[in-house]
């Protein structure tokens, strides 16, 4: 059983990036900084299980969706929306543990029963059983970077290509990328951050009336969670429906010229390095339009996800010593007013 | 045959930070911190041959307990309560090795039979063998940090998941963690240290009748351990007696609104990150006051517990050169009074 | 679906140079330096998916050319041109990731096989699937040194001959290599620098209205790129139209000794060991003359193409801190006049 | 043919903490630090020859005692004392070379036997050879931490257990742990020299006359071994006689709380951690006492072995540049008076 | 198809390096030193195409030539120069790539086999396809010392001795080491360099005149090899006939006691170590001497090849920051007169 | 063919130590240091040539002496002395290869033979071919340390002792170790410098008569072996006769206690560490006598072969920078006079 979502105690930023993920999964992962135990696993698995069960092919080993096209081979070979049984499946939350090796994440080829026997033996890894959900790392900034470039792509491509000598394997890969990071112990290359959509930080609460009501929550939680989950359910829903609904709206959202031109004024102000920035800070705005039930990005919008979509593709500025945080909310000032 | 409990000279707060983990093991593990020859293994050892023999299914790889329905799956399928044969087995503590695999801690699952003969051949490890027990880790500095973080995983959820190429085998390993560490060879980063419950620091006595009496104690031990253990029977049953009524009384043991403000007002007097500080605090108290036989937590309880649970969670101050146990101490006089 | 080659904004030292090395593959790679997130491997793709399909053999794993003599081996037992049957594919574009094995890279010779069974086991590679196209690396100064020299040979000589212990097969590999680098993460070692062709910088645009067309162009080409595509067909026609017309004007561009010597004058200038230098120089600058249908290497042409040319092959000088970039354009003008 | 003991010249603190070990093993290990070329496994090969042979019982393979109780299991399985057939062997010493494995120390567990055939394969290692006699370590100091922990566990429990993937094997392996060091080449952990429980350190003898004795009673012995043993039969009689005696004694001698309380004030004086000093210390004087025929330990035991006892536990002190030997003399003088 | 070696613009030094080692291989290795680019690897491919074919036993494995007692085991199991079947071979040049395995260079013993089926299954090596030729190692600093040292060892003794586990296998392999090395990446260890018997210094020409004829030269060969190699094949001729007739008049040639004379005296004023120096100097300058026609060596030869010879036999000397080549030349003055 | 030892130019220090090891191996091996080039190697393998070839065992994968007791379980086996049948055989000198791995060095067990069909599987190593022989190692300070430790530990034993999972094989291998080092790649750890027994250090000749000397000689005997063998003939026989007549003289030579206290007087000036340097320094001279046909050993032989027996042995001193052999001659002023 997991703690509702809409039980979690402030953490506003996080809580807002992984609901743009859920929107448009296009923005690309979510990087969260910050203090250790501030609840960023604990939200990620919230979320997932907030959002509405999916149809899934019944028999799948990858939980293909039976209504899209680009599902996996086996889907594809069995008659497509008519006959295919299905059922409901919850949305996965898959964590990536610290020294999993690359044949556990991507998945397994058994080289000698396919040669053997002429069989593709493919047995799928954590890569698999993510699609359709989350893929949730921890202390990224731990893992190796081939590693992380790997997981980067498939998030990005959404498919996992598998080649061993010459057999290859693909399946669907489809999820949200969410990693977590403490910035006091080793840093991602700037390459690897720049791939990342957003990124937000998490601090501990500091007034005493929020930090006794997550204590008090979590303790009512632990002590009786299906009374807990009860209480919150109403919440949880009027969240459920909302996310759902943006979904929907999404496609229809507007994005005028004017915002290009202001997101584009932004980062040149920062100084960003090329245009991931720009792109993922218009999607991230559009998302939270749908979320808002807008019909066209504006300012309010880009001035919000701002911080998430740019912080962490500043350089490092020698003469400025301040977060870069801090630079993206002058530069905010400075192009939107104050 | 073990040292008795009983007999242990002074090291009061190891002592209690033990029983603390005996009567409620959600406190998370406890970190022993100090000089070397100071007794921490064989505290732990003589604890656990103090507490009561468990009942155990007869034939159950993981010593399951027959009353509680999160047992092995061989253990489900069994007839539950009524037809099982069960038997009396002590309290198991497990030794970790240093520069032990990974297979032997989880333990190992043998592929090529499970392939070939299509059985789940999985041999235990030393999880299986510390459930419901206790795991004594010695200089756990020393050992790996991804090895920590799956020991300090399974200690925290309670289960031990193997997974192997897609096969999976997963069994309840419940048990208190207990590590040993000398702070001058190596620290454990503030990412893990975090995770472990309690931590205590053990001093050799610097006063000669306590020396003299160690020494007597263990000599006398050594040299017929059978009287020994038998002059301490009474003091021994004692202790056992508090320990299992306090597990039975920790269900209703009371924490106030009031509790709470006073540990999360400590908390940010210290500045620790993130909450896990707060809730061990008022859980720590709680076994304390069930030992006491108190109804409800009280400042006396919070005062006593609060070293050991929040002196591992500060962050290190340039400007303040205390040790960490000073500045919980100074804290608790601002909040407590003198 | 690709993103057309003629949609690209900006950028321009990048286009040149592939449009070059796809006119006259003969002046080794490209090595592309520059801020992350400007499109490199965007824009290599583009032009393979611009540039006509190829003839190749039906059956062939290498994809061969049914009118050139030099094929593999099979090919070479297939009767030629005549009864063969030929289809027409795609100009593939392969990425080779980090952390590939080199039995992956050049193919891996199951040895088992051919030595119990008589039969040459080989699997293609990377190598094989990039005949006739593209090899892209990205972040080329993270490989291993000895894949880089591997890859530059093969480049080099067009043939990928594997051995393993005494068995050896051979076959086409005729690609251009086009890697990417950040100069911040660790630098090629001037030996292997000295052996790509052109080098080029990129820089993220810094005009809001560039940017702004950028993320416009992207972005409609996400929403729908069937549209998109069509669009910018006719564009794509015309350069498609001029890179075959260069390939063929290439071999009666003439070169006379005066370019010869301007070139050797530059080299000399500069200081550029070797003379791979000059030979590369005056290559491109014939394949841009093929391509402005030009009938002989001029100034211009020489001029325009220096900066690729050379640029990477110049050694530190302590005393002039200017950029090779700035010292390559200095001894332009010196050599050229202003 | 061994050197004989009794005519090893000078090098006193090394003889008698030998003599200690072999007369009560429980003090632990003997650690020899000094000069190379100072016989220090001559003396325990000699020390181990000059011992009465032990009783053996026949085809066990760890030369299990008759009269023991605590033998292996195929000596448990045999009908004890009676019907068993023994024989006297001589006392063993095992040298550990360097780079030594795990499996040649503890021995080896066949597995696939073990699995295939249902028996447990076991092949005994340098531990069992070592059982009953003593296991000589030449520069320990460069030896793996995690063997040397092990070899001091096993020493301390005098039990070797082997585990390899569920299957277990143990077996009686009691030995005096003996270790030489060069100070000059590698430090061990303080950890682990606390757990040596004796030290002494050799010197090359400076004077003429003990130099020639030294080289001539070498030459004679090597030019004629039969000769030289023969002279020295009676010398090495009154030794052998003297430390079985002692071994009779041990269990006799008594420990007034004075002594105890004087081997405590030593301590605290010279701010030893943890009390294992202490219990080393009692243990050695106690036989010491039993090899002078004494009834109790006096402050005449007690100050001749303190430096072999303590000198290896002292922290450095930064404010002190006395070496520890001086430094527990200085401490002596303060407490016994000089 | 090869560049012709007389079309080869100046490397004068390093060109008569290469035609002293065909002349005279026991002069030892040649070592090439200096800018990339400069035609290395292509001058030794081209002397080697230069020389005559070679007559070869048909059916060797390693070439052996028919009129030599001391071919391979198979051939002089044959019936030697009578019945033999020969065929004419080129002289062969083999790359020796970085990062090959030592089993790839010597060769390897298939031990299945040979226990199996008692049969000595010897796979050859790159040392038997460089038999009688030239092996090629490019970047010679960046090769593991140990193989550096087994390549030197088999060019000395002219063998390759194969052990494995009891087994061997030897064949010849008599061959020219040529080294390639950047001195900026990286050294050999002076042990190493005392073993190659020359070296040599190759710089970019300077001036333009001998740039463009480079250029042009290697642009006409690319353009039509075949019409470029017509027309220098009488200076290729000319040059094979000198080298040929070297290699007869070579035993005729004269070494008087002065020659040995001068050559000690250079030695000494250089203070390079051991005597290998002075017997390379010496059969380099007959060789040189065979070359020119002449009878003795005289001080002309001597003069000619010392740098060659000593360059990179001299110590480092700290007082003096001349190169080693100007350091040889001040030698020679002082030794020769201006 | 070898180049005599008769003809050796110089290098009296080398010759003389290798011949005392050739006339008593219980001096322990020859460490030579010093410049390359100087024919460590030629002395060695010409000294063995020199030697009188041994009477062996036919079959005797060892190469056993007949009329030795103490020869390997094989020749133990056959009936001693009488029936078996011997031959003749050269003294053997083996190289070590740098890289060699230890089961080439001591021997490979074949335990699945061993096990599978009962038989003890050994295949013989390079200390077997060594035995009674000699064994070289290049370079001697860039072999690992343990397996430096090994060979001093075979060649001080006399016997090479394999055993890999409870079986064990032995065999004598009595040779003599001559390592050759240069002093600036890398040293010796002291533990490992002392167990040699003489050291040597070799120069390049510095008077151009004697280089002019070696050249010619080494020129002669390339050019024509067979006449340069024959010319040496006589002081080959010479040689020969002096160190067989040495070897019988040996064990009547008289050590006077004088003698020994000049030597211990020696060791105390020098400070060296142990006894091992008295004890070489009493054998080099003792063989150095029986060389020279001496009775008795005087300070004549104490002294020259000083600086053999002790050079290696000096701790180095920071307040005195001579060399140590200079601080060898130093002392042989102060106790034997000018």
């Amino acid at each position: 059983m997991n703690f509702p979502f809409a039980a979690i105690v402030g953490q506003d930023e996080m809580k807002l990036a992984i609901q743009i993920a859920a929107v448009d999964p296009s923005v690309g992962g979510v990087l969260v900084f910050g203090d250790r135990g501030t609840g960023k696993s604990t939200a990620v698995r919230a979320l997932a299980a907030l959002l509405p069960k999916m149809r899934a092919v019944v028999g799948c080993r990858y939980g293909c969706d039976p209504l899209v096209a680009t599902g996996c081979d086996e889907c594809a070979a069995r008659k497509q929306g008519a006959g295919v049984k299905t059922h409901l499946v919850p949305v996965p939350v898959v964590d990536l543990p610290l020294g999993a090796t690359e044949d556990r994440v991507v998945g397994a080829l058994d080289l000698e029963r396919a040669l053997g026997q002429g069989v593709k033996a493919f047995e799928p890894g954590l890569l698999a059983r993510a699609h359709r959900g989350f893929l949730y790392i921890d202390e990224v900034n731990l893992l190796e970077d081939h590693l992380v470039d790997l997981l980067i792509d498939v998030a990005a491509s959404g498919e996992n290509v598998v080649e061993r000598e010459g057999l290859s394997v693909r399946h669907p890969a489809r999820f949200v990328l969410v990693g977590s990071g403490n910035p006091e112990e080793g840093e991602l290359r700037p390459q690897l951050l720049d791939r990342f959509g957003l990124s937000v930080e998490v601090r501990t609460p500091g007034d005493i009336a929020s930090r006794v009501e997550v204590v008090k929550r979590r303790d009512a939680f632990e002590r009786d969670p299906v009374a807990f989950i009860e209480a919150w359910s109403k919440a949880e829903a009027k969240l459920r429906k909302r996310i759902v609904g943006a979904r929907e709206r999404l496609p229809s959202v507007a994005v005028a010229d004017a915002a290009l031109e202001r997101a584009a004024q932004l980062c040149v102000a920062l100084g960003t390095d090329g245009l991931r920035g720009e792109l993922t800070l218009i999607r991230a705005a559009r998302a939270l339009a749908a979320l808002e039930g807008k019909a066209a990005v504006g300012d309010a919008q880009l001035r919000r996800v701002a911080p998430s979509a740019l912080r962490h593709r500043l350089r490092r500025n020698p003469l400025d010593d301040a977060g870069s945080g801090v630079r993206v909310e002058r530069a905010l000032v400075e192009i939107f007013g104050a």
